[in-house]
């Protein structure tokens, strides 16, 4: 007789999704294909609300943050803009919460926090996973299968935030991503040089075409330039309240690049070829050491 | 009876191709399928050279550029190094040739200022087209067929100057480049910002967390650091000469980019979300503009 093999046991059962936009309907896909699972949806967008109702998979959608809260959940998992998880964390502290709550968001210190003076059971998520596009519309499982999860519990955290520490891993561990756990100050700090400063430096290039050739540039660029500035093509408002939320960490990032612009800027200056290669030899040797795909 | 279709005829037959690189290796792949033409080339490398000499469709090759020039050639494509291009240029001025020259630098302003110097018949050609990758090896003809493809004859050029001009739009043509026209000048300033200061951008990026953050920050990056900084994973060598090059624009361009910078870390550093908003929002709009592919 073939061996049998039952479906894996999630860590939670009634899960609810705030924010079904890109990694939050990523994440219901993702999640869906899981039995014994219940999943409550919240969304302010009446488009987006319209098209989770006809999703028979979901337990229960609202476009009511205060109708999401009061669910009976295992787990909540934020996935709605950096600051208006902050909101729904305060708002759940004020109305008394007993569940644990996680988030998918791109900063880490800012919700940390606030959960942390709600006196909420939270460790911090990040899927490092994202688009140029956003929207549920957008959304797809294979953007959460597979990639690289950031936990981020509070390090002065109790039994409970460890055990939700270990849920959440099994729960990722199960969606096949590669989970990993650091500090949410060290993961603000890491994703600012890595993501939050990429997309300004994306931005300010294309910017710079903007101002100095207007649109007129952009039938003659290449891949150099298109690859340069693709995140730049982003929707701002999301990244606006990242780069805001981890603004520390950028203002020191932003002031180092500029100062290697003025270094690369004074060699071509004073035409020291030597000079310039000895900043862009070891660079290009770094970038070359970038894991592909 | 059907039609006969004879192949296309190229309005060069001894075609000598100098650097049998990334470009130069292409462009020869792309021009071997048609009929009737004569491909002398030129490579200092001794492992390039090996490669083709195995090729039977090169009438001749060799290592000597004294050699090269001295073929009674139709045409000279130089698909050097841009600095090495105008060596080239140099000593075909002094050898005395009678054939007409072209090239496929990235910088346009030198070599024409060169050529004229020299006397030569001359237009500059750029195919916008490129990897971060280099050499024979990674050569092909895909990388030429279908490209944009920029001419650039001098301001002052005679008959000859304007009949090898119709001779490469026609050529380039039939490779299925979408050919234009423009003054060096201006070819200079248009790619040193869509394409010399992308370059320069993304390895200041990648060189931004190299010194904050060193090698242990490269397994956490996602795709917006690999895209942003892709570009600076070339081999430095030839960006520095194109960068010498075209230094003057590069200086304004670089200007520019740290003032935009400047201005988006002050917005950051004063917490004015509007105004970062005001800042992002027309680059977010102007990015999205760029045609697709």
């Amino acid at each position: 007789m073939p061996r049998i093999t039952l479906p894996p046991k999630l860590p939670f059962k009634r899960v609810g999704i705030a924010g079904l936009g890109l990694i939050g309907g990523s994440l219901a896909k993702a999640l869906i294909p899981f039995g014994g699972l219940e999943l409550y949806v919240f969304d302010r967008d009446p488009k987006t609300v319209e098209a989770a109702r006809k999703v028979r998979r979901f337990a229960a959608v609202t476009d009511q943050a205060e109708t999401f809260i009061d669910w009976p959940l295992d787990l909540a998992y934020l996935c709605l803009p950096v600051r208006r998880n902050v909101e729904l964390v305060n708002l759940m502290a004020k109305k008394g919460i007993d569940y644990p709550v996680t988030d998918a968001g791109s900063t880490k210190s800012p919700i940390t926090a606030a959960a942390s003076r709600a006196g909420l059971t939270f460790c911090g998520g990040h899927p490092i996973s994202g688009r140029e596009v956003s929207g549920y519309a957008n959304s797809s499982a294979d953007l959460i299968r597979g990639c690289l999860y950031i936990l981020t519990p509070p390090e002065d955290g109790g039994p409970e935030v460890m055990d939700l520490t270990k849920k959440l891993k099994a729960l990722h561990d199960l969606l096949g991503c590669r989970v990993r756990i650091m500090s949410a100050a060290d993961h603000d700090r890491l994703y600012g040089l890595v993501s939050h400063l990429p997309f300004l430096t994306a931005s300010a290039l294309a910017g710079t075409a903007l101002r100095l050739g207007g649109e007129d540039v952009l039938p003659w660029a290449g891949t150099g330039f298109k690859d340069t500035t693709r995140v730049g093509a982003s929707a701002p408002a999301k990244w606006v309240e990242i780069a805001m939320e981890n603004a520390d960490n950028l203002v020191d990032d932003i002031g180092a690049l500029m100062n290697l612009l003025g270094e690369i800027r004074r060699s071509l200056k004073t035409g020291d070829a030597d000079e310039l290669m000895n900043i862009l030899g070891p660079i290009s040797a770094f970038r070359q050491k970038l894991p592909k795909a």
